[in-house]
Order: C-alpha cells, then sequence, then structure tokens
C-alpha cells in the first residue's frame, strides 16, 4: 500500500514508544479509524492484557484489546512509523526502527530537537521522513495509563518533496481523530520556531523550579526568557530561517495568557529522569556555531541544565 | 593627626559594620596595635557587654572590653574609616560615612564589585579613598563571634595619587596584626581582577548548591566557570585593563588547589541574607555595557541569581 492509493483511514501507524506522547496520539489515530501498532516496553505485558488507557478533554478512552509489541517482537510493517521516543533513546533510534522501517516507510519524528530527521533520512534512504511538532502537555501516569492535560496540535513539516507528498494524508488520519493539525512548508524554520518556546521555557522551568506562569510573572524570569529567545533567534537566523517580526512578541503573549504549564523537560525532570539537553540545547549549538556564530546564554543554560541533570539523577530519593 | 606624621602603629581605624569581615580585620588591627573602633547593629549590646570574640587560625581572640558604638552613637573621628558592610546595605552607606568623615579621613572599602570607590569620592570629596580587596573566608556564628577559617590577604589599590601615598601606612597597620598584604597601582585592574574569581565562583556556588572543588571537579562546571571568566575577561578589556595571557589559567589552578571553599555569595544564601547581586554582577555589567559590550552568560547568570535570591528569601522556613 502507497499513500498514493490509500485514504487516510487506511493508513497503518507504528509507535514507537507508548509514552506520555505516543499512547496519546496512538489512542487519537484509533479514535480516527487507523489501524495502529503501539511499541511499549517496560509495560508491554500490562498493556496487553488491560489495555491502554487516555484520559483526556477529547474524551476519555480505554483501549482493549490492543495491538502491541515489545521491541524484540517480530512486529509486521505500518504505512507509517511514529518515533514517540524522548531523545535521550536516539542513541539505539536507528536500530529499533530498523526491523519497522521498509521501501516507502514514512518516518513520522514526533520529537523535540533538531537535526534527527536528518540522521534518519541517511540511515534510511528508502524511507520518507516528515517531522511532527507536537504541542502538547500530556503525561504517563501509571502503566498503559496516560492522563492528557492540555493541547495537542500537530504541525507536520517535510525534510523533502517527497515527504511534501504525503503530509495531507497525514493530516487527514490524525485530523479524524480530532486532533487540530497544521503543516509548514519549512523543516528548519519550523523546527527553530518550536525551539523559540523549547529552550527558553524547558530550561528555566528546570533551572528555577516553577511552571511558565511564575517565569512570565517576574520581570527578571521574563527579561532571562526573551534573552534566551533572543539568542535562539540569532540561531534561526545564522541557520538562514529568520523569524517574521513580532514572532516573539507573538510568543510572549500567548505564553503569558496560558494556564500555568510544566514542559517536558520540567515534568522529565521532577520524575528524575534524563532531561533532553542534546537534542534540545546542544545540536542547536553545534549548528550555530558550525557557522561560526555564538549563543552564549544558551550555552551557560545548557552547561547548568546538565549540572542540574547529573545531581538529579544521582540524588537519593 | 595625619598620615604624615604617624607611625602606622598610630593610625586609629573605624570598622563600619562588625561582621565576618569587619569584625575579623578589626581584630587583626588591635592585635597590631592599632587603636579601633567598631560599629555594630544587632549584637552591639553584647559585644559592649562580652566583647568581641574571633577563632582564627591566626590565633583565637576575645577583645574586651572593646570600643563598640551604635551608628546613632557619637563617635570620634578615626583617621580611616573601614567600609565593612555587604553591597546590599550601600543604598544607605553614604548616610553611615557622613559623621564618620573629616578632612584627609582615609576611607577603605573592603566591599566586593565594582564602582563604590567612585561613589564615594564623589560623595566625600574631602576624603582620600582606597580599595582593599580582601581575599577572605570568614563566617560570622553568632553575636560578637567571627570564625576565621581561611586566607586573608588585603590587596590595597588607590583611586587617586592621594591614595596612593596613604597605602604604605595601611599596609604597616595591616601587616603588624599579622595580616597579608599587597598592593596594586591601578583599581581598575585589582577590581576586574577579583571579578574574574568572584563573578563565576559566587554564581555558581548558589545556583549549583555546592562548593568551589565540586564546581572544579564536573568538566561541566569548569567549562561554565571559564565561560563566565573569559567574559569578564572581555569585560576587564572594554574597560581598559586587560588580563596578562596567563591570568585565567593561573586563577583556575588557584581554583583546583584550595580546600573546598564556600564564596560569600553562597554564605549569604545559605543564611537567606540578600545576595550582593548589585554590585557584582549589575554594575559591571552596566560598565562594559556603557562602552557598547554585552556579557550574556554573566547577563543570564545575574538574571537566575536575582530570582533564586527572591525565592530564598521569600521562602518559609
Amino acid at each position: 500500500m502507497t499513500s498514493d492509493t490509500a485514504n487516510s483511514q487506511d493508513l497503518s501507524f507504528t509507535i514507537l514508544g507508548t509514552g506520555a506522547l505516543g499512547g496519546f496520539y496512538g489512542s487519537r489515530l484509533l479514535v480516527g479509524g487507523s489501524r495502529v501498532r503501539f511499541i511499549a516496553h517496560s509495560d508491554v505485558d500490562f498493556i496487553r492484557r488491560e489495555g491502554l488507557r487516555v484520559d483526556s478533554p477529547l474524551g476519555d478512552q480505554h483501549h482493549h484489546p490492543v495491538e502491541v509489541y515489545a521491541d524484540s517482537d517480530e512486529i509486521p510493517l505500518s504505512d507509517v512509523v511514529c518515533v514517540g521516543l524522548k531523545t535521550t533513546q536516539n542513541h539505539r533510534l536507528v536500530e529499533l526502527l530498523r526491523p519497522l522501517v521498509g521501501e516507502g516507510t514514512l518516518i513520522l519524528n514526533l520529537q523535540n530537537g533538531l537535526t534527527m530527521e536528518e540522521e534518519l533520512a541517511e540511515a534510511f534512504p528508502q524511507a520518507v521522513v516528515v517531522a511532527g511538532l507536537c504541542f502538547l502537555c500530556s503525561n504517563k501516569v501509571g502503566p498503559g495509563h496516560i492522563a492528557h492535560l492540555d493541547y495537542g496540535l500537530v504541525s507536520f513539516a517535510p525534510l523533502d518533496a517527497r515527504g511534501r507528498e504525503r503530509i495531507p494524508d497525514l493530516m487527514a488520519a490524525f485530523s479524524a481523530g480530532g486532533v487540530k493539525v497544521e503543516s509548514q512548508p519549512s523543516l528548519p524554520q519550523a523546527r527553530w520556531r518550536k525551539l523559540a518556546w523549547n529552550i527558553p521555557f524547558n530550561g528555566l522551568s528546570v533551572l528555577l523550579d516553577v511552571e511558565t506562569n511564575r517565569i512570565m510573572a517576574d520581570p527578571d524570569g521574563r527579561a532571562l526568557a526573551e534573552q534566551l529567545m533572543a539568542e535562539v533567534s540569532l540561531g534561526a537566523e545564522t541557520c538562514g530561517v529568520p523569524f517574521d517580526e513580532g514572532f516573539m512578541p507573538r510568543l510572549m503573549e500567548i505564553t503569558e495568557a496560558m494556564t500555568p504549564y510544566a514542559p517536558s523537560m520540567r515534568l522529565d525532570y521532577l520524575a528524575r529522569r534524563e532531561l533532553e539537553i542534546e537534542f534540545m540545547y546542544r545540536r542547536p549549538l553545534r549548528e550555530v556555531a558550525r557557522r561560526g556564530v555564538r549563543l552564549p546564554a544558551i550555552e551557560a543554560v545548557a552547561r547548568l541544565l546538565t549540572l542540574f541533570d547529573r545531581r538529579n539523577r544521582s540524588a537519593e530519593t
């Protein structure tokens, strides 16, 4: 089956990583009528036995039975593989994807950060790579149990022309499940726009141990967020995808209007999971440095986060 | 009495602020034979009654009786007024000094930070201003009780030629009390050299909640210290007093060789006192910004410290 002949509802999906993100979108795709294969790790037996629960303002779901696999299982090929693992797992991502990717398989990368699409395209020249940038507040609250709190938009951006052609079907499948969707023509622009929010608010929420509303309410917190965002803007410009005038003030306004929000890095920190510093901070810094530009405040924040992360995971509970 | 006619032992001192710093140096000046008048705040009655204790590797001292005043008392003029208050008190420093400063009084500023000597000279044109940069680890452990832990060097630097002439007598008086002394010809250079250590290690010890050895032991901690120090170096250069080649590596080596050390800002933080961010960070940033240069990582650290400080002092105990 290729996307040319399929209706969107006919697309099949494999969700690599049934966590807060993969579990939520997989659930919505099931609701929309797609066939969905989940790959889970610690809770694969639980989900096989008890199914997958997703509590959500879009309606609570209990999918049971559900097609779930361990990554060591023989897994049928799907049209689309959604990468729902944290970027902290990226050292083993290619190996995990290898049995899941055939000729023309669409790899939909739902991760944060920069440069992973390029790596995937290099590792899988037979595949088509599309990024799905997720604006989602969701949490895994127990085995096979996801709590979706708010938001959910997926913004699709293709790595190349082959990906661009397949985005309408992806949008239809997600949309059928009640997920808001949009598409952006330029992947680097989409990634850097997302970093404009992620770099300040993820890092500061960890360093300051607060949610976004507290950062926005304090003049120094806001100044710091703006300083970091301005460096992201310089990074975007350096990489050839400058922000529109008005983009950053608008982003600050949106953040101001948000309810108290815990960015994913804060949730990771509180759960003592490894922080996504490499792909959210160090890769963007490296891309910019390769072009001869430094982003010193982001560098400092990345180093502080590294130290916080190390202490956090070595601390006794 | 003027310095021209006095022996160093004949110099009289008023110590404004009988804390970890003023209490220690006042004690050493007493030991060296100088007349010393202490101004204390919360513990003036205690010191009047019980005297002043200073525990020190140089020998424990119990000065009793001791000449101690509240700042509202009538206080005889001394030849030298030592400013031993934290810079967080600088908004009232001129007012506190006014009754203590006569024609030719030497104001010896023992504070950290930048630009206060210039302010003092402007407020007291009849006085002579000298900076005494203190390399000291000392702590106030109770009313009238100081614990000197290590170090103690005072590096004297004059604001102008009048100050330069009086430094030898100051050095003699401190030296007579067993304090190591040196002099530096350029006040801005001396101040920036001290900031090269203070800016990285004071700030990081608070943000990371560790002593210097832990910063030095971690590659990211060390990289962060070096990044901040390199920005201080740019600041010094911008202000016309570039560091010698080799200065920064030497400073890192010295810090490496130090025993675990809690910088004063860490002690302030642990005691929930206001942090010296204004004079140690914001004033240097402002001096550099006036010359068109920004130090972004130091800016970010200053803002983080402001947020840490606010939270620290508003926290319930």
